[in-house]
């Protein structure tokens, strides 16, 4: 996923997810992995960035509130939630943040 | 940088940066810590968080609107700007998002 993500004009909403891993990696990049696919698939999904360096952000794009609530309550991502509390994670933060305005600088080739 | 920002309770504003290098590496990473620890050095400068695999994301938070626009014109960030352009990223985008709620979760030992 190292693209930057082709949002929409503002506004738009992002989740900002910020972790520290466990040291274990069992199962976690095929549900990160499956996690993004069925996100993409969600109503009001508008892309996503992610990397990790000692810190992982994954950055979230979305519609708009109700397609975040709407995710966050999913199923299938209810339990990669808890798999990720039980084993991934050893802290994280989430922010809800309304992005109202940004730009992009592509590079003259 | 491999931590989880601090922030104080929302809202407040994000700064999303996500670039794609080129590969030009020549100062960056000096110039990249240099900027950091100035920027923290700002009036409503609140913490940053960074990572970088493939593509790069900082996140750096702020008290509000205008200590984003000063940080932006502030005359030693111009030039790390328009070395950015010039040198060491292909592409990138900035986004400013003001932040709504956030939660944090951390492992019990």
């Amino acid at each position: 996923m190292s693209k930057i993500a082709n949002t929409p004009q503002p506004p738009y909403y992002a989740v900002i997810f910020t972790s520290i891993r466990t040291e274990e990696a069992n199962g976690y990049d095929a549900m990160a992995e499956k996690m993004l696919a069925l996100a993409a698939d969600q109503p009001g999904f508008l892309g996503a960035e992610s990397a990790r360096e000692g810190v992982g952000i994954t950055i979230s794009y979305w519609a708009d509130l109700e397609a975040i609530q709407q995710w966050k309550n999913h199923a299938e991502h209810l339990i990669a939630q808890k798999l990720g509390r039980e084993k991934w994670y050893a802290s994280f933060t989430t922010r809800i943040a309304r992005v109202e305005r940004d730009y992009s600088w592509v590079e003259k080739i």
